[in-house]
């Protein structure tokens, strides 16, 4: 389909927006009328411009205020049209948005409003240009698609149509089954957004919260669906209030829109397919008179193949030595690089420090720290072309003579996930001179259960969209956790399988322990790296056998834990020894531990999960960041008071 | 009246916690269960460490669903007391809040919570313990204080009372006139909290956007003078959840909790005394049985008496070439500083560049900036008795021989603002060699209209309660402006009369023209300086002759707001040749102009107020901040990508 987005959508100034979206491959754009008032330019070169670019102007907006007044008032709104007119024939925009009159004195009669809203058009039509009606979900009289409608029908004119907006229709409780039944044509522009549901009034929900499709809680591919089946066949179009995206980089937002929309596509397509698949036989798709995206399809995956860690001569002892106190073995040397493999159970660890490498690059900038996750699929190249289709960076390293060569891409903080499968990765430790017999390290840990990354602020939502799109991971529910200087709000994704989670976590204040590990990251990074166990216990006492120093939990924790979940004192007992976590839901069961962090980079989780347990012990996140805040003594800005 | 604040309400360890609370002078605290379990020591150190502080423990809190389940869930909710009840034994604690089940399967019925509550107050009064009963607004059964009143009066124990929250109370709309009409004996907890309406649940306000008491829109006074009515004569206690209270300093977070606590009793008291007033002759102010905080009535205000600007010998020459173009004149020199007087109208600039003075130091932080704000107040002393009252830091400086001392306290963020009257301000010329005649020097601007200050993040509410608490200034609307590069949040703060007016600005991004001001300032500081004249077209024909440098504004501005106002051809022409902006409300006019930023730490504007205008010309903050932003260029985050 064609693809445009608002000009408000992104932050900067217009010619900064226009770029973006161009670099982001949208075919129009909405011009949103203030980005213009405040260009220091000419309209007409501002269509010159985009033309440039590849852009069309598919829309000027809004339009405000006009139907439903008195005759006076009329005059003067068709006289401020006119002006408006006049710069849409400058911009070359052949449709106004006219949304849905809010002010307080407004007409609740239909016929004056379809009255009044025809002589606009007839205005408009003398010039060739088009008008489209939108319901404001908060307008005084007209707040629903249906209503816009009606009138629009009553006014009867072929300048004038309706504009659909999925904010507006789903923010309401409000019954859009008609959507499906309209008369396409009748449908002149499109526009998408997502929302999250936050319990707050449309008006404020819709200026500061809305979000992309496939960011929120709205059934957009319901919608969607439902505007494709009244036959509609023009553009879709993103407006996206949203206070994050109004700081962040515009070509950040524009990329990520232009995803969402495929991403959109794709959900529309394989909906319509399940739904083909359910129906009885001989049932068809229903037909489309538009293309929808048709990527690949999200790889299977099996878990993490390995992590790779960027490091340097200085730290590689010392990480070496941390991953032996955690019963990892190593496992051998690359042949051509200097690069080592430890292994336990079906965990791999690949520390780098060849010179002139990514990794020696990563580490520059961002201190020993996971460089690279390489993923087990079915079929990298095949997930690759998925990634690719999706604008994720396709990432090109050195390959030695008789190495594999492993397809990558860039994580959005420019670290690598590195795509394997049985073919490519199965035996990639035979790049590797191997030390021991064959066979996998025995240890007390099996497997990596999660990664747990630190991201800057307001790029939770870009994440969550780069995971879903580009791996076809699912977002689980988002957590606000406590740190005693501040909140961290955390999300994960992962697969329905549960062989990949990966915490994505965003600190709301500059204090915190995330907040700091992102902070000597120079950007987002991993900063915890949990294993799975099959018997925490056993796991901790070789720990400390071996010499580990584990993240002390407070007395006071096991008191309440006890009284909680009526646990048994002994075991309440072991678990303070070892300073075990604990946490229940239903019959799901899970103990974890932490290290403490290794170089103030990243540290490590042990975790063993009983009888189901789906989660990631949230409730215990405070023990533990009180426990690292604790470690690093008093703060900082309170000293300085 | 005695004043506690529990833990939750802010950031840090539990010891720096009660530290801050101490250095803030309150009396008590509640301990939130969470910061004990997270603290590495014991119940009873806690208590012995707080008691050292000269700090009692008040609360403990929260116990959670308890009331209304089912006999075998009574059995575990009361060995669960128990182990609680333990905990406060060592705390000294002898209070326990009981807050409103919120969970599935609650009993509707009254008489069974009664009855469960009174065995809990007969197992609390076995160890001289009691409970508090307290409804949350989200509560399954009890959401409002007078149901749980009933209920508690129903259980009829000693041992068991009520517990009031300003904010379950006041976010419902539920009719709280019955509280004053409580027998006060009965209430054993009184916690105050204020919240702005944001158009959100009561839930998700409580959680994230509990403000202080002055710092919201909730009727607080009204609250705790209903709460005394009742004979209630124990301690307010402040619960806040705030996000970011979360993330900042501790102390401040308690210094502003203290502050507006005393406050709040003002407000009270000064009720009383207005209600006193209006009723009939004879009749008596409402007899309190505690002492309500009876600090100096706060200054009459005329204006801003002189801004005093920290330069150095590099850029005192370019900001005196600047000011001589905005049509200032040298006045003369200090006796015996390197400090020059620059006049026009009303309008007095110091420029301070003498060594180891206050000035210096501040530039050696911020640059050339404002330093000082002087007042014109009609009693300078009282004024500094009511700010110290409020915890407000006094500041001496060295003053010479015959000089003039004014007293003078610290603003939040360390720079002055110095209190001026008849008597001190009057003749502070006179510690200059004034070298021009007597008589203040003509030009075309004749005051100064407003000062606007750009604060950090998270700061806006300690702000506007210093403000309103320490010289008696109201806020007036927030408003939200969109720079091209992020939101920036406004807010201004004057006086009745409008001769003092302070708008206070905080950048939700990090890009925006205002972020990167503060961030040049090293803090917050003033970001533009609005002066008044009564002919903004004369002056700002002066201003282009002396070839000052005018922030330029896009001719599209100009036909927008033609049709927008109706403005005539003419005037909108004058107005687009020296970049003069327009805003009207109602009859009231405002026309203004912006200088370029002065070492791009802050600019002139050029206000005309007509008809009674008494706004900021907001609608126009977007076009200012797109050509402050065109000014430097593209955007450093754009080019980064």
């Amino acid at each position: 389909m064609r693809k445009a987005i608002a000009t408000v959508s992104l932050s900067g100034t217009l010619i900064e927006k226009l770029e973006a979206i161009a670099a982001a491959r949208f075919d129009g754009v909405e011009i949103f009328e203030n980005d213009l008032l405040f260009h220091t330019g000419a309209a007409r070169d501002v269509r010159r411009y985009a033309s440039d670019l590849g852009l069309s102007i598919d829309l000027f907006q809004p339009f405000r205020d006009f139907e439903g007044v008195s005759d006076a008032q009329l005059r003067r709104n068709l006289d401020r049209a006119e002006r408006k007119f006049d710069l849409m024939e400058e911009l070359g925009a052949p449709l106004i948005l006219v949304c849905s009159n809010v002010g307080t004195e407004v007409s609740d009669d239909d016929a004056r409003m379809a009255d009044q809203l025809h002589q606009l058009a007839e205005r408009a039509a003398r010039r060739g240009l088009k008008i489209g009606f939108e319901a404001l979900s908060w307008g005084t009289r007209v707040r629903t698609y249906d209503r816009a409608f009606g009138i629009v029908e009553r006014a009867n004119h072929p300048h004038l149509g309706l504009i659909l907006d999925s904010f507006h229709t789903l923010a309401l409780p409000d019954d859009w089954s008609g959507i499906a039944g309209l008369p396409g044509q009748r449908v002149f522009f499109v526009q998408l957004a997502d929302a999250p549901r936050l319990g707050m009034n449309a008006l404020t929900l819709s200026r500061h919260f809305r979000c992309l499709p496939g960011q929120g809680d709205l059934d957009v591919p319901g919608f969607l669906r439902a505007v494709l089946a009244s036959g509609y066949t023009g553009t879709i179009s993103l407006e996206i209030f949203n206070d994050d995206m109004r700081a962040a980089p515009p070509r950040q937002t524009a990329a990520d829109g232009h995803r969402s929309l495929l991403f959109l596509e794709e959900r529309v397509r394989r909906g319509d397919e399940a739904a083909a698949q359910e129906a009885a036989a001989g049932a068809r798709r229903p037909r489309r008179r538009v293309e929808l995206f048709d990527p690949p399809l999200p790889p299977a995956i099996a878990g993490h193949r390995f992590l790779e860690v960027a490091v340097d001569e200085r730290c590689e002892g010392a990480l070496a030595r941390l991953l032996t106190q955690l019963g990892f073995r190593r496992m051998g040397r690359h042949r051509t690089k200097e690069v080592t493999l430890y292994g336990q159970g079906e965990i791999r660890m690949v520390l780098n420090r060849e010179p002139d490498s990514f990794a020696s690059s990563y580490f520059l900038v961002h201190g020993p720290s996971v460089c690279a996750q390489a993923l087990a699929t079915d079929d990298a190249l095949a997930a690759l072309g998925r990634a690719e289709s999706y604008g994720a960076a396709r990432f090109g390293g050195r390959i030695g003579p008789d190495e594999h060569a492993f397809p990558s891409i860039r994580a959005p903080d420019g670290s690598l996930i590195i795509l394997t499968d049985a073919q490519t990765g199965g035996d990639f430790e035979s790049d590797f001179v191997l030390e021991a017999a064959a066979g996998a390290p025995a240890g007390h840990l099996t497997r990596i259960d999660h990664v747990a990354q630190a991201l800057p602020e307001g790029q939770l939502d870009s994440w969550v969209l780069f995971y879903r799109s580009v791996l076809g991971l699912e977002p689980e529910d988002s957590m606000m956790l406590p740190d005693p200087y501040g909140l961290v709000r955390s999300k994960a994704v992962s697969n329905a399988e549960r062989s990949l989670r990966l915490p994505l976590n965003i600190s709301e204040s500059r204090n915190t322990a995330t907040a700091r590990l992102v902070t000597s990251f120079a950007g987002a990074g991993v900063h915890h790296i949990a294993l799975a166990t099959d018997d925490i216990f056993a796991a901790a006492e070789a720990l400390k056998a071996a010499g580990a120093t584990l993240l002390p939990i407070p007395a006071n924790y096991y008191d309440d834990v006890a009284a909680r979940f009526g646990l048994d004192d002994a075991v309440v007992a072991r678990m303070q020894s070892f300073g075990i976590l604990y946490d229940r839901v239903g019959e799901g069961e899970f103990f974890h531990l932490y290290t403490t962090p290794f170089e103030e980079r990243f540290y490590f989780e042990l975790v063993q999960r009983r009888d189901g347990y789906d989660l990631y012990g949230a409730p215990n996140a405070p023990v533990r960041m009180a426990a690292l805040a604790a470690l690093r003594g008093p703060n900082l800005s309170q000293v300085l008071r």
